[in-house]
């Protein structure tokens, strides 16, 4: 794996100033992929400000409306969490983030997700992923600044980088599936599940999370998938 | 070792948003004492913005004319450094900070100093320091934001430190000498190489440095600077 493979989601943030403060902190740690879902503020003169710099980041930002489409070519998306989840999402360490996603082969993509500053990422859109990483904090006073937070993991990535120099990754494994493959496989679930009345169409959520957190955790390569929309298929036409 | 023995000094810094970012991350990480060395800015509306409710620790915070000061009853005083130096200081990384740090007994004091926005700390300030620490960065882009510099510190040592309930370390070992005692030392080694004739009294600075460097690596225990002043009084004593 590569840093230059890893992407920094923000998701609704208010403040110019953290966005500009993001891609300082992206940019020390030679990690260069900024994606906007939806921005609350401009980026202007503020967010320039504060990226001391690092404008070429702020310049190729992407910016686009949903964090389905953020994240739709990562085989690796984790989202940062500070707060206890009644249905918890297996949970990392920044350390252990950056062990996991440097044990990636240099195919594959990874996005680290940032919630807004007041309210985190909703439940929602932690179904998009397969861990959740919470940093270490006070219990008294858990809530880091957005672009304190990127820095943190972007330091703990850059920390176990290999160097520049170094030869790539090896890559035995089959890649892993993207998370638009991973969504087009909930879907084909779910609608098998509820055509198969396993599932109450009118209150499908609860299990449908509990399955998507066994699913995201197993991490299945492309070719699991394929078997798995395989299954569903013959499910399908057995009903047929 | 306690998050409650570390303090935070800030050198001469310009930004009160800084220092008010600074004070959140602290808090985020437990860590409470803030030292401000001759602050160049006022520390009201846009600090306390930015520390986002850590108010305490802005309100708690010391304020002094010089670095020796704020250092005077610490035993390990760290300083930060993006800059190679022709005459290096030892370097430690954050990580190997926080282990160093959290085997030192619970009655000692540790100073982590970190230097003005746009040019870090001077050579002289320096040479208070047993250790300069490193983040590791981007070659190209290796300034940190100093707020982002100390939410990198205070995590590293968040995460090494005893959790709350732990036992405390047993504290089996002589204390560490003070930064005080250790500048009564260099000053009456100075003092007395000079009246020897080994030091030219109009350039000493580079020999005292090297020396001081010497001493520093060695983190010597309170009775071990005894004997060393012992030392001193002696070779006075003999030349009368």
């Amino acid at each position: 794996m590569k840093l230059q493979n890893i992407k920094i989601v923000m998701v609704e943030t208010t403040h110019p100033g953290n966005i500009g403060a993001a891609a300082r902190a992206m940019n020390n740690m030679q990690i260069e992929q900024l994606v906007l879902v939806n921005p609350q503020c401009p980026i202007g003169e503020r967010a320039y400000a504060r990226a001391s710099g690092a404008n070429r980041i702020l310049d190729d930002r992407t910016t686009v409306n949903t964090l389905t489409e953020a994240v739709a070519d990562c085989e690796l998306v984790v989202g940062t969490s500070a707060r206890l989840r009644s249905l918890a999402w297996p949970e990392l360490t920044p350390q252990s983030l950056a062990e996991k996603t440097m044990a990636l082969p240099d195919t594959q993509n990874v996005a680290v997700v940032f919630g807004r500053e007041h309210s985190g990422l909703t439940n929602e859109e932690l179904k998009h992923c397969h861990y959740t990483v919470t940093i270490p904090t006070n219990p008294q006073f858990s809530s880091l600044n957005v672009a304190s937070a990127i820095q943190v993991i972007t330091y703990e990535l850059y920390k176990l980088a290999p160097s520049v120099d170094a030869p790539g990754n090896a890559s035995p494994s089959e890649p892993l599936a993207s998370s638009a493959e991973m969504e087009g496989y909930f879907q084909h679930l779910e609608q098998v599940l509820i055509s198969t009345g396993f599932l109450n169409e009118d209150n499908p959520r609860q299990m449908m999370k509990r399955l998507r957190r066994l699913y995201m955790r197993a991490q299945p390569d492309k070719n699991e998938i394929n078997i798995l929309r395989g299954i569903l298929n013959a499910v399908e036409k057995y009903k047929k």
